[in-house]
């Protein structure tokens, strides 16, 4: 498997020499319960402050396993992040096994009470012995305070290296790394970094590094590293260099966004259904769809961003031929003599439901998504999109090759890319 | 964080002794740019046939953090599993190391070439020497053929030792893994375990675990494993027990399930899309939504079934007021009074959209899914979900204390429960 972001290692390890080590403990992930999307969070946080991670490890939550862990991860890394065995259960034995380990004491920490009284408080529950227990905190280590839980963070320091302990619960996890970044930032003095993203629809990896490959080399020979992340009909590609090169950084992701303005939906963590709808509500243009083969979700993934109702006036998801006839008005014949696959009867779709609807722009689907109903000439895959405003209707035909999912998610992202488009003229 | 699970390394230990390590390679996991779902889904079958993972390490693609991973993981566990780093790029060294690390050496397996060529010829992709390159395997370790993709699975022998190579391309590692588990199981003579799942909806974890205690306890007292696995909306309970233990298993999952039949919905891996599709295709009745809240998530749900369209018929997404008017016919007065999050409104919504999508269940949902439009009388989630048949309407308010996207997914699933219940009558 190709990793085009392996460059960073070497460049951080060139940088700065820190290295971090991540150990999640819980049985829950070594029985195949829950999958592991901490690391994941951490070692993304971690690297865009430029310090790289040499090992994650999953471990079993017994004394045993978290001291050896301990012991092995600090030949490695000044640094060691721990997550889970921080609730207030029997199970819960991280505390008790690093207080010990880093030779500190428990002591009730009054300030931590008080926040974990408001805390039940707040959310109307009542506070057991053993929430009250979660109060008792290491003398010594620096103490991170939780404001979505119960649950304290702990900075251990030995012998020069760093060990922070973290409660396993995702949303509390991430608010306390988002506190720890900075400060070990300052704390190892790293350079900053300057990173921007920059976003792909409609083309695909291997074809893309080709399309920009000057500006790549021309990065490269400037030692700002470019990173490829794949997903389901997109790309994003990451530029990552000293702040310094932010001038350089900006202006050659300028340049791409210009020579493929069709491709580029947006920068940093934008997703196309925001980017769709900062233009809807900026242009005060309205939205409907009519979906055959994505059987709403496209309507869905639309609804899914906060305050869709300013833009997004509904949609008729004509599964079955008799609603695409009874309610949107395609003509029968329509679909008789062209098939519900078709151009014809997308663009009616689109042309009709945008009228139905009463709103401004109608994007319409039909597709064969698979498992059955892929023919020679209508192969498996075989996807419509159409777009009617007032003035205009463009349709356009795909072939997905992929299973039913996947070949929902592409439709669905092919037709927001699309829509961006039309909306912009730059179909 | 409590895991009730827990109670199965113990129960494993006892019975086999040997325990397993998985090795994922690869910079794309410790940048943060890939979730690691492999280790996830290794764990999870090798539980099942009782074997229990000791650790799961992630680790660079350097030939010394391969060969540092194998000597440690090799003195904690019998079986050590290994992913990716088996494409033909160069970055991929998994397969030279290991042939090195065991003394083996690479041979050209013209089995498997000839494999590669039918694969490539089947997938219309040129056939590069970079793939042919992948026929050169070691010539002592066990393969394991990869119908789905290029790159062979390894079975290396060690001092009584066993390491499995696998490619880190999921589909093609869970291929692999299926011929693996049964090899595994025979190899250490497991004993064969009884599983049985059980799925409910509209419990939370810790008040099932009082409902269903009593058999509980005497699965426990019978040395059978009860884990819980939560999911929004969701509750699988799985017993694991010996296959002498399967006639007590499955008759006291029969007990709780006729006790509990409005919360039960299935069993094993089934969803309850798939339930409700089965009951409507058996009952030859069709299914249409009008959605407001949940904007074409809960058709989107149903669609994704394949053979949907055999009972699916459509959908009206009417998230404005004037689709809820114009297109499904509720009367704006009814609007003007209850609101649009009503028991008047949603159930005008199913009896009317019942008629203009000409099904025989219609569902419909409206609701405050945030994070804008709460007030005192009617809270951030407050939900109303109907659901009207030739004969019937029924009619649910729920308050859902989520984020969105979880108030929407709750939603969705509470609907296609209620819809389950509607049609066996349950409610």
């Amino acid at each position: 498997m190709t990793c085009k972001d392996n460059t960073k290692l070497s460049m951080n390890s060139k940088t700065t020499k820190i290295k971090a080590s991540i150990i999640t403990i819980g049985d829950e992930i070594l029985v195949g319960q829950t999958i592991d999307t901490n690391s994941f969070w951490i070692a993304s946080q971690l690297n865009l402050i430029g310090i790289p991670v040499a090992e994650i490890i999953s471990i079993s939550d017994k004394k045993e396993a978290i001291i050896e862990a301990l012991n092995r991860e600090l030949k490695y890394s000044q640094i060691v992040i721990l997550t889970g065995g921080l609730g207030p259960t029997v199970d819960d034995i991280t505390k008790s096994v690093l207080t010990t380990y880093f030779d500190d004491e428990l002591i009730l920490n009054n300030d931590v009470l008080a926040k974990i009284e408001t805390y039940f408080l707040s959310v109307k529950r009542t506070m057991l012995e053993v929430n009250r227990l979660q109060a008792m905190l290491p003398q010594k280590a620096d103490l991170i305070s939780n404001d979505l839980g119960t649950a304290t963070g702990m900075w251990f320091k030995k012998d020069n290296k760093d060990i922070i302990s973290l409660p396993g619960v995702p949303h509390e996890m991430k608010g306390l790394i988002a506190k720890i970044i900075p400060q070990l930032k300052e704390k190892f003095q790293l350079a900053d970094f300057f990173h921007r993203t920059i976003l792909f629809q409609g083309i695909g990896e291997s074809q893309l590094a080709g399309n920009i490959k000057d500006a790549e080399n021309t990065c490269k020979s400037k030692n700002i590293e470019v990173a490829y992340l794949p997903a389901t009909g997109l790309v994003k590609v990451r530029l990552t260099g000293s702040v310094a090169q932010s001038d350089f950084i900006l202006s050659t992701l300028n340049d791409i966004r210009e020579k493929y303005p069709q491709l580029v939906y947006g920068t940093e963590s934008e997703t196309l259904e925001e980017v769709i709808g900062k233009l809807l509500k900026k242009n005060k243009k309205t939205l409907g769809t009519i979906e055959s083969c994505t059987g709403g979700a496209l309507a869905g993934r639309i609804v899914s961003i906060d305050g869709a109702s300013s833009y997004f006036i509904g949609s008729i998801v004509s599964y079955h031929n008799k609603i695409k006839t009874g309610i949107v008005g395609v003509n029968a014949e329509t679909i008789d003599q062209f098939g519900a696959v078709s151009q014809e009867t997308v663009e009616s779709m689109a042309k009709n439901g945008r009228l139905k609807l009463g709103v401004d722009y109608c994007i319409a689907t039909s597709g064969i998504a698979g498992p059955d109903g892929g023919t020679a000439e209508k192969p498996l895959g075989t996807t419509w999109i159409a777009i009617a405003s007032a003035d205009e209707i463009q349709s356009k035909k795909f072939i997905f090759n992929h299973n039913r999912e996947r070949n929902i998610e592409s439709t669905v992202v092919y037709a927001l890319n699309f829509l961006r488009r039309f909306i912009l003229k730059l179909n």
